[in-house]
């Protein structure tokens, strides 16, 4: 089940021109494009006559020409001409989401338009600051994108699944603090006087101790912010630390399979295109040691037999939380939903 | 759902020799052969013994012997021989389809055989007439046979998927006439004084002006002739003429999956090898453009949401009409079979 | 459907070292491996935890640590470890499986530990005897076992698919006799003074007639042993004899997939390599034409419509009371599960 009103990434701002660009987002087929005065229109991907891809038609100014039959359809969704007659019937239409870009993303409301709220852009304000500097990239996964947020809410899988870069005992060792704020979800590990995990070593050029900071903000559907910062140890002098965030988002594009959305954008070295390099493959190569482990995870929830269970740790706490607020904001549509009806 | 009481391609002619072949048709396996005296047999694909596939045995004259224990079958289908023991038991039979070769290919009825009609053969002539030389091919479609039928029947996609070939505007432009006569659709459209398409151009060596028509023939399940013609605009001067008939026949291989069966046969330039080899390849291209569409097509038919439906224009006629006859003879099929049990 | 309470192969036991192997039998995730003292454990490849695959983790000692989040299971399955608490659930356990290496292989009991009984464990040990030497391998099929089963209790198929190797006219001449004993179905067949067929010729160099002897004993769930003979015709003079067994056990994956264990083991020519290796490329060949007949049977037990059935013939009688003998066992099964409930 997914959250219908609410924002999901459809795609890389960079990726959207005046041309047409096909996504799938919980099941729905999407086409998107830049108008020609710049805006992101989004459209459901079909056709209201005969159910072809519109994102197989051509844009005519901002109109698209299904490439079928020519039905065209303006950036509203609505049909404004059918070859070989005048009339044109109400119900010729295609679906129009609500779009905003932000924080270099397009993100697409997939629920009521009419409820479609800003406010609930997850806040991902350092991948656009001034005085920061992102590397990022999107990633298929073959699992539900649950998974994928349980993930980034319990670090304590850095020990076990990426001890080659952002893990080691220290994160074990250190308790979270986990909060429920509202329909967030906090979790803080501050790991005091501690080896560096290996990248943060060779970000930094030294093994000496640090005062290690990972705060993560969870936002519904699937948005998770790390704050992540290496002081020295015993000082909090933000000049010789590394700091950045972990900025992810992942888009279900059905319940088997996700395309995860993920930055590193830090505020120091802004200018060093190799260290740039360093983080984006070191991340990525991190991320796809998770994709080994979650894809097999996804095939067990696929085979286990109905009765089997998961037990609890006290580390999933954050992981829980975020389910049972998505669990319940799901519930609260559904009911919304049934009672408009 | 299919028609069962109906004939299907099952082959090209030429493709089914004295050797064991292979065909779904509608969900069944076919086993198919041409007798030593020439005759052409279509059995179930399936042993009555262990369901090995027959096509995998071999001929011994005009049987098939199962190549997993030798279990032995007539060409009615009927045992003739049980390894190791005397008794045949009357069930050990497998289903024998009524099979007729006409206009260069093998069709199969595949409902029951007393009920096999060749009058119902479509009535494609141009194929094997004196005076006219085809070329053709089959291509397999990840679609339901249905959307294939629907393309036939609306040709204004040409001027929106074929612009390269056979489309322009002129189709757009002109209405057609449909017309329901018994169980066939005809749809009629002259374009008067136009521009030819690019394909017609090239074949006629000018572009100048013609009077096109189409006019199409559909019967059930699944057979369209179009007779196609290009004169000089102004004249039905037949001798500077372009004229084929575009003849279509797609078979379900299950209900997701289609092989289409084409030829184009003209009457003229009958001996120029060249200009059937430009026919051929023109033809092949643009078909294949309408392969793109109409898998995108099924796709949508798999995960449209049940209460999503298409909207009518008036070019649908002729598809909507096609659809509607086959829905009532399968629900006609339907109804005697349950009155006969 | 699966008997739960049999012993299935798992793996060769020189495929199993004291690293993690991952297999699935009967729709079941397993994690295998031999402890530092050389014993072979079997466990739930799944973490109870977060269900991540237990395989994708890594030994300690001879306990494994989950590669997610390091909860680590000794080689009971018991929880040993929850990194960052104290407290371990009871339910924080993987289930753990009996097991048994005997003739080469790996056994695994499927169902109630304490219901494993060595003495189910069919008698291969022809695999392990002294004055004997094997070849063997593992073959993954795309077909339910019991379609493998049935393909070793009759074997008039050598006829018809193997008339390369081990087939000829005889088998399929010298009828079978069949006999139940308890919950082994025994078949035998002896031709006499036969041609040899084309493997048993180049093996002992010689088409002199022979007299062939096919001893098949059949031992749930899937166990196959084939004591082949082929003495010098009107003799049973052993020292020119070729004598071998053909040891199969198959291991369903799913109920669609399946693992087939096999190897050919001789008393004769001990030391003789290149027969070996003859032996085994002829074999291995064999069994592939069984994979193509077999691959075609699951298909149509696939798409067959439910009304279709089989037609018994004689030679089915070992097949189908190995058939009897598991459909009785599961269904005692069932009910004796459902009565302890």
């Amino acid at each position: 089940m997914f959250l219908k009103n609410a924002w999901y990434v459809a795609a890389w701002s960079h990726e959207i021109e005046h041309t047409l660009a096909q996504r799938w987002i919980a099941g729905e087929p999407i086409v998107i494009y830049r108008t020609e005065g710049g805006r992101v229109v989004a459209l459901e991907d079909r056709c209201p006559h005969r159910r072809a891809a519109l994102s197989l038609g051509r844009l005519i100014g901002d109109s698209i020409e299904c490439g079928y039959h020519g039905v065209t359809l303006d950036c509203s969704g609505a049909c404004v001409k059918i070859p070989g007659q005048e009339l044109i019937p109400k119900t010729m239409k295609a679906r129009s989401y609500r779009v905003v870009e932000k924080w270099q993303w397009v993100w697409v409301w997939l629920g009521d338009p009419d409820q479609a709220d800003e406010a609930l852009i997850p806040d991902f304000r350092w991948n656009s600051e001034p005085g920061w500097t992102y590397t990022g990239g999107s990633i298929d996964v073959k699992a539900n994108y649950q998974l994928l947020t349980d993930n980034l809410l319990d670090l304590t899988h850095e020990t076990y699944v990426h001890a080659k870069t952002i893990g080691n005992q220290a994160v074990i060792e250190t308790p979270a603090i986990t909060s429920v704020v509202g329909n967030e979800v906090h979790v803080k590990r501050i790991m005091s006087n501690t080896k560096p995990p290996p990248l943060f070593a060779k970000v930094r050029g030294t093994d000496s101790p640090i005062d290690r900071w990972q705060v993560i903000r969870y936002q519904t559907p699937a948005n998770i912010a790390i704050d992540a910062r290496g002081y020295p140890a015993g000082s909090e002098d933000m000049s010789q630390a590394l700091r950045w965030f972990s900025i992810n988002s992942i888009t279900p594009i059905d319940d088997k399979t996700s395309r995860y959305y993920w930055t590193i954008t830090r505020c120091f070295a802004l200018d060093d295109q190799a260290l740039t390099e360093l983080i984006h493959k070191s991340i990525l190569a991190t991320f796809m040691e998770d994709v080994v482990v979650i894809e097999a995870q996804q095939l067990r929830m696929q085979t286990d037999h109905p009765d089997k269970h998961e037990v609890g740790i006290a580390a999933d706490a954050g992981a829980l939380g975020a389910r049972r607020i998505l669990e319940r904001l799901i519930r609260e549509e559904a009911l919304a939903s049934s009672a408009s009806t």
